[in-house]
């Protein structure tokens, strides 16, 4: 049986960073604070929203949830972002997606402030991921390097078989594995033979929203492979499971589980890119005033 | 022997079609007109500039080459690329690279306005060669797939193993093959053995800008690749080689020559992004008129 890599305790490692930020913050007058935009509709996003708002109590964090009706029009939706934006109280910003099918997540995210745009959404954000300049960097590609590194596997120099490419998780996650030095394959729904291309991986990361895209038998061949899964897909009962079958525990060496894994980890990111967050912003009215 | 895919008739092609837009635009009252900034103190920059200079007389073309000092200022470019943006009578604009060291290329093409930046160096430009949406993308990169598809190799579903990953070459080009639905391999400097990806690939592309980086006894292996050569390298003697060992003819089933492949019909491209520069800017004045 594989390896579990659970989150827990590299996410607690994280979280305690994280609390001495915040009492430093709160020593010198500023109250860290998280605005999150939450559209009706969704019970996912809506569960996930909520789960956020309990760790940013217990963080110390100030989270104002902001339930949105399922019929609010792109002009509204912009209109609250670009107050939130001006508004020197809030550090960081979540649009919980995905949004109803109204509104264009594209269009909506781009007008969130780069200096709050805490999950990496925003065109300059996805720019800095791509050439590897300060930003904020989408949360869940993160994770999945931070959970590999916390368990002493190595990325510079390994192949790695990125399953999924889309712009959320796959394409960023593409970009900062290649600048940890690894050589990435990156295969997709047009990809014939995903199996050939975990023959050679020594870490496969599956972040396709296709549950069971690969399975003990595809992994067999290779039994050092290291899976870590970003897929949260929700069964039919309710209950959360990732991109890697189950089975895939019996064949491979290490995987990490669905949900406890990168999910785990990526709040924990989440709210440290809030903490990033807000030394840039500290950072940019700096050089405002020295101009 | 393998074949060799030279670019010329790829290439006679999209002059063509330039020809006729160009024909178009002067009908329409439009010269088509290019800017290129060359610094003092590369010879290979000198020489490609004057060789686009050539093309464009022969394209019907304006070409305005700027010989700038070797010792210009950040400043001074800038404000020549700035008074560039704002005359009408430009449609493009090429900086020759690599600038001197006391410039940025990053900070200098950042500011050449995205609907005349050719070459697609600019933020706007990059960003949009990784999400897909309209822009000007980067002409080595579009080549390398045109001179692909000019020969009937198709993309969709074909293992790609690329080296280099460079900003200029290697990344857009990541971008614009997954797009085509190919599975990419990208290999570098720190990948330990490339020779192990040319073995399951259909097509390698080189573009690490490292003569000899592949070779025929790596490729032997694999007799049935194709080669794509995006390296443009200069020897002591002055003469132009690619990246890939010239014996690797010996062993690929088709290869890219250099010089004559990829090299050529990128200057072809750029020919035909500044076409489509054109048309990105009437269709930006008719939008503001519009409003």
């Amino acid at each position: 049986m594989a390896r579990l890599l659970k989150a827990k305790e590299a996410a607690d490692l994280v979280y305690a960073g994280i609390r001495e930020r915040v009492s430093e913050h709160q020593r010198n007058g500023v109250q860290p604070r998280l605005a999150t935009l939450l559209i009706e509709g969704d019970p996912a996003s809506a569960y996930y929203a909520k789960s956020k708002q309990r760790m940013a109590e217990k963080l110390g964090i100030a989270f104002d949830l902001h339930d949105l009706p399922a019929d609010i029009s792109a002009d509204e939706l912009i209109r609250l972002i670009h107050s939130l934006n001006t508004d020197a109280r809030i550090h960081g910003m979540m649009l919980e997606l995905p949004l109803p099918k109204h509104l264009s997540a594209t269009n909506i995210a781009a007008r969130i402030s780069p200096l709050k745009d805490i999950d990496g959404v925003t065109p300059a954000n996805k720019l800095a991921t791509l050439t590897g300049e300060a930003g904020l960097y989408p949360a869940t590609p993160q994770a999945c390097i931070e959970l590999l590194r916390h368990y002493g596997y190595p990325l510079e120099g390994r192949n790695v078989t990125l399953i999924g490419r889309g712009q959320t998780v796959g394409l960023p996650l593409f970009h900062l594995l290649q600048r940890e030095q690894a050589t990435v394959t990156v295969c997709h729904s047009r990809t014939p033979d995903i199996a050939s291309h975990l023959r050679y991986a020594d870490i496969a990361i599956v972040a396709a929203g296709r549950p069971g895209i690969i399975n003990r038998e595809m992994v067999q061949p290779n039994p050092k492979l290291i899976v870590i899964d970003a897929g949260i897909n929700e069964t039919a009962d309710g209950s959360i499971i990732g991109d890697a079958a189950a089975d895939v525990c019996e064949a491979a060496t290490a995987v990490s589980p669905v949900p406890g894994g990168v999910g785990t980890l990526t709040t924990a990111v989440l709210f440290r890119n809030l903490m990033d967050a807000i030394q840039l912003q500290h950072q940019a009215t700096r050089e405002e005033n020295n101009q």
